[in-house]
């Protein structure tokens, strides 16, 4: 199938992974990404449990749902972050947490992640998107200064942590999809094409594209997908909407989620300031053919109600496919 | 004086302050605005050793140059940032840093703080202008989440690391002006109305007012200025320009500063996209007597250039006062 | 009922009462906020003969509607405006009109305003919206220029004409919604800040929220609702369009509804400027719970078209609520 | 039947006529405007032949289709161009063609348009719409500069060629409406206003309203209504986009239709950035009552899926109709 | 001397006329606009006196002032108004003001008017400027509505009182230029448009061109240029700032000048949003070459600094004019 | 000398080259761009005529003026054009022109372009600057439809006419510099992508950058610099203003310089819509160390009056040059 439309579920993994995939065979989604958290995918199981395995493609099945991706962003995080603090003990696995000396973490968070690019092989997926975690984010926006070697070694730190899990991927055949996100290695236009650098150019190596993240640092989507055009491995359906009036600021003011006094916000995809016709025509011009993943986040809205809202919208993108034909045609005499 | 116009000292201090003073004095300053880093100002000494304090006044005289603030960004910045690292060490003062134990950093900070307030009140100086860090900053935008609890926890980290500080700052009878900044504990409107309630209604603790910061977050100078009123206790003339192309990010891309890829760029006063006058003009509204200190900072342009220019530009603005009686006398026929 | 979504029956008042009612029933409305003028409801009939009030009551329970507002705008304009003139004369009843002697109008406008919350709460309503007239309007933009004392005297006439009126208001435990509107003692956030400290903190004056007259004054419907979100007793759901090309002005030109050349037209919910969802988010954000009545105005569209096409939209908007737990729980491993 | 809904057949011009026509009946279209090129309308045979024409009716009629409009854009278009080379012979049916010598080729498609006028009238169609070419549109933008002097020949020559042609139209009592369209000898209001000038005050000279030639010109399609609201023949729902980033520029780069990298792209009506509303608010104060005219274009788009679309959003601005009484009247007491 | 730059005196009226001319002359202005206020130029004793006027000659030609026009708001304001209430007393003349019984001060200020013309054809001036007033203004945006009736009774009673007033313009060869401003017959556009319609086509009755006005509406300077441009009679270079944020309005929410909280300003000119450039462009393009008058008024800012800082910036824009010959001829090899 | 600041001879060619280069000297210019018009200069006479030669270079050293680039525009549009017509006759020299025929003037034109690189050698110039033509400027904006395949044969075209002209350029050791503009080969961001693919990587051919063509083509001149930033080889500064309201369109409506009708026109340098600070930071980044070459163009303004002011804003933009030494070094400690 061409460009399924998939659910991303991680933000639904306090729900059985089977209620999930019920709800997703309901509403008319064609597969889901799966997050390997909550009980939804285990990675570590997948790779020495066969029957967990087939209970997992079993439940898939019986909701006439596809995978053409598992997530593992939590994981990924931990890989280069620095510092390493309760918000990761909060999101990790106790088994990549362990005692939370802050290296041992990190290592451990790495060989989850190899675990992860074996599962996803077991499973039948080419992709797995996700977080990479970054040892300089701590020095964006910006005092006190960071040194140029202090930055040149943040990339070489990341690429020493991950070109080792790249190998495992490189193995199984599959290809991890950063998805450029701030906090992360790549947050940005110019982080992605220095990231990309310093990983080098392997083909295990790409981009999860979620525009949710550009919108309201002012980066244009289409640019984006454009000069990455063969970089895009996996796309995520997620908005954010920019509520700026002079009081409000971008970076969000340590406010919670559904604040108005916030700058920015995610909502419902359809709800917010992506401009997605464009998005959707620039993926048939550089022809992608992956997933459009809805990841669903709004804490204004009840998921029940945005999911399937968000559906609708990108099957109506999805019909927007140029013609076999060019209606140039028509005007010929010859 | 009313409205005295100031030179910023802390992007100077390679140089000694004597020249400094010179070039302030021959470009036609009515002030300094000291930074304790390089030769310029060393509060320990102002304190300790009447001999040090009377030679910067005797420069200051022969110059013909007041002074109404001194500026302690750099060692303020340590008493609440959490990580401490190899960017601290670069710019605190050896006996600060010690041998760079975090917690032991922090609580030597938060005395040479008070020893600042210390040094301005032996000075006749009524403001310490600075930052204060941040335990919360790295949580900015935004992964893994913070927790409310994490962040309230900051900003009574901050209350209650300050709260002593400004103990001594209320004993000697001077304020401390805190810069509203990116990294700091308050860093935008919002963050500054949560940091005026975490430290309470104290007469010694308000703000420094720098729009170069507001700008690339997209605030309003003025509003915060009218909202913000009775805390205004210093004004930095300093800008920022605004380098959106869809391409460079709102968050600068770990690019160095003059690198046409930032999405923004600290530049000259006159030379960005701070619109002055009104701010000029909201000044007069609410009352505002204290300094206008030009901080140049334009990784492009030779300070030898631009803080001349700057200078006249303010200047002009200054000339900007209401007149004693209203035009509308011209209309009255009785 | 939470948020009932209501019609308001003012642009409808030449259709009788119940041909009004059972449309709204049809449509799907929930209840109605009803006009004191055309059949509609006649407060002094309310108040002195059972058998008109059961008779109203009997219509809107055939029609399975609720009231949880009435509006008296054309009674109310009268009690402080200055001139009083045929404009008056054509939208008032007989009995306010009387002789047309300015101060009797106002007088006996006033004595009508007591009588409507009377009314209102023989019904069992607990809000009546409306307008309050001005006595300064005419010193708009801007010449003969007014003095500071006449535009106190406008604050102060108004207070002392409506204060006597608020307090049968209170008698009856009713509330008075001003519709923040041009001409109105209170027409964007300054006058509407200023009206609330002329009248003081009364908790029967608040205000009724009708962006329409915001969008085309470039005020923000948000900031008006957090900075009064207390005073929010009441909302319109109403709107307006921008048409400025710059040969249309923003005041109007005293050219006819729907006539192009003007600079801005009220036009059904959903064909404007308003922005609506961030305005519903707010209401949640606020904890607003009263109605949302839709006040339909659109001289280039038929009601009957018009009326029901914004019902759906508020019913769309109105399934935007936040969930009852947050997406954060899904991240969460302990 | 008033402002009727047709489809414009140009684009479809590769299907049979018969094919084009189910299809419309089968959306919902109230009739057709029939291209002369393709098997769609031949004028010459019209003109000759009964049993061709009869055929055509019969094809309308049992497919309940009405018809307001013929359009003869390709032959139009080669009248005034200059040079006239490949690009017209592609279009030009052999006879007009011939042997491709351009003033041949001009006299030739000038008499197709006499006869085009005189197949409108046994059709029973009062509008002919169509290209006039032009032998200055060479001249735009800039280089090597065109003196005044050849500006104003263009224009005459335009006057020179159309009036003989323009006489046929008011002997059969037919209107030719200009597409006012880059390549034309009107292209934007000015050029607009100057050709109505040129060819003086004739009643059969009017224009064909196509807001998809504007946009990207930023023309504002209202002005343009409401200023020549008298010589508005005909209107054509097009649409197209924007896709301005700094890179692609407003003259389209010569890359083909859908190709992201252009400045601006046709796309399916209601997918664009043509602001439909005001302009059927226009249409309605300015009491223009002849068809609006789909004309789908969209490379990036399937005509099956984009014309039915389109018509539905034609149908609900439709919709947007005046009511008989003013809502005034639900205010007045007398 | 064409285009000569004057000082309006109309904001300077407390001064002695006199001190005004000295400063004007000091300035470096060309000439004065004289305002009919204060002891600046009394009509009634112009007509009556000729010492009077022999001194006030006198004075002009000591400082080498020129006159082009004579300015008489105040009393024009008077002639339309409804109501007229102590706004007007306290600019009026006591000999207009009278009992103050309203029809009879319209009266008087329409006799005054006529001397004014008289005065101005003494001093050998062909332009007076001023206000109509207008019986319509209080129904500007716009409760209770207005009837088209009443609106039309507005636009005839500005005819029926200003044409005997323009019969003894006519009479003495002096024009009258309608400053376009709120509170006026016209201000705006399509209100300019309607009182040259409603005062017929008069050769005295024209335009007094005051962008500073137009701002805040949203009007488009050069468009009313360019479609007025016959009828500018004279130029006002006065200016005026926009300070919207969402919270200021448009209307100016009854505040003094000067207060940030007002949506617009009247600022010194070259210090607001007028883009005066493409103003004396189009100047030039319609062939205007009356007087440029600095009609200053700026309550945030003193007259002393401001009037000839404005006149700085009009001799710069005075030294944009079109060359003799075309730069084409540069390319010309024939 | 880096960067110097240079008058493009081009619009000054009616008068005669010594009157230029006095001007020029006075005004304070480092040097010329020599156009090969007028009697500025003839290539033919400078490859033939050493005394010619002479003659001219005495002339720059007395009026102490370099030269870095002759331009020779009028020559190179004529080698890829088509048409040739009238408008070329009015620029060539006759011995290009010859009797007229097309391809005749083409060839007899690409022979003329290498005896300019041959003229600039022998002047000891590296850099010609000017225009190439093009076959396929007529196909823009876009009916008749050009086939891909014309498009193609447009830039092989070019590659064929030019290829040649280059031999000559690097026999000689000069650069042939496009300059990126409507009517050439490159006009925009994506066309000059593609004719420097045509020509292939050839060290003699780069661009000539003027964003006068790119504002009103909505193009971002400093993303065209970074982009492009080996090949830019020579800049002009000059200027274009945008005079869009809806009614003037972006392509001019084939109206003359000046008049206010058009929707963009060039102004003097430092009046119109180009961001030139953005633009010499740029210049800086990217190491552009050629000539800043004013090309005056404004028919609204005197020459003579534009060019000085062009020169000083040149100036001042020019004294924005980065440091040696860094500010961060202000705050190291060690």
């Amino acid at each position: 199938m061409s460009r399924p439309i998939t659910l991303f579920t991680g933000q639904w993994a306090d729900l059985p992974f089977e209620e999930v995939a019920r709800l997703a065979g309901e509403w008319g989604f064609d597969g889901l990404e799966i997050a390997c958290w909550g009980d939804h995918l285990d990675p570590q199981r997948v790779v020495e449990d066969d029957s967990y395995l087939q209970g997992k493609l079993d439940i898939l099945e019986k909701h006439q749902l596809s995978v053409h991706a598992i997530a593992n962003h939590l994981t990924g995080q931990a890989v280069c972050d620095d510092p390493i603090d309760e918000r990761h003990r909060d999101i990790l696995s106790p088994a990549v947490w362990g005692d939370g000396e802050p290296e041992g973490v990190r290592q451990r968070a790495a060989e989850a992640m190899k675990t992860t690019a074996r599962a996803a092989a077991r499973l039948g997926v080419k992709t797995v998107t996700g977080f990479t975690g970054s040892s300089i984010w701590k020095c964006v926006a910006m005092f006190p200064p960071a040194s140029d070697a202090m930055i040149e070694r943040g990339y070489q730190d990341f690429a020493d942590r991950w070109n080792p899990i790249l190998d495992v991927f490189d193995e199984v055949g599959v290809r991890f999809a950063l998805e450029v996100h701030p906090s992360e290695i790549a947050y940005d236009y110019w982080t992605a094409k220095r990231t990309l650098e310093a990983i080098g150019p392997r083909e295990s190596f790409g981009l999860n594209f979620d525009p949710s993240h550009f919108i309201w640092q002012d980066l244009d989507p289409v640019m984006f997908l454009q000069d990455f055009a063969d970089k895009i491995f996996h796309v995520h359906v997620k908005e954010s909407v920019r509520q700026l009036n002079g009081r409000n600021g971008r970076l969000g003011s340590h406010l919670p989620w559904a604040d108005p006094r916030r700058g920015w916000d995610f909502v419902t995809a359809g709800h917010g300031d992506v401009n997605w016709e464009p998005i959707f025509r620039t993926l048939n011009a550089i022809g992608y053919e992956g997933p459009t993943s809805i990841e669903w986040e709004d804490a204004g809205m009840d998921r029940m109600v945005g999911a399937p809202q968000a559906l609708r919208m990108v099957r109506e993108l999805a019909a927007i496919r140029p013609p076999a034909a060019a209606f140039d045609a028509a005007f010929a005499t010859r």
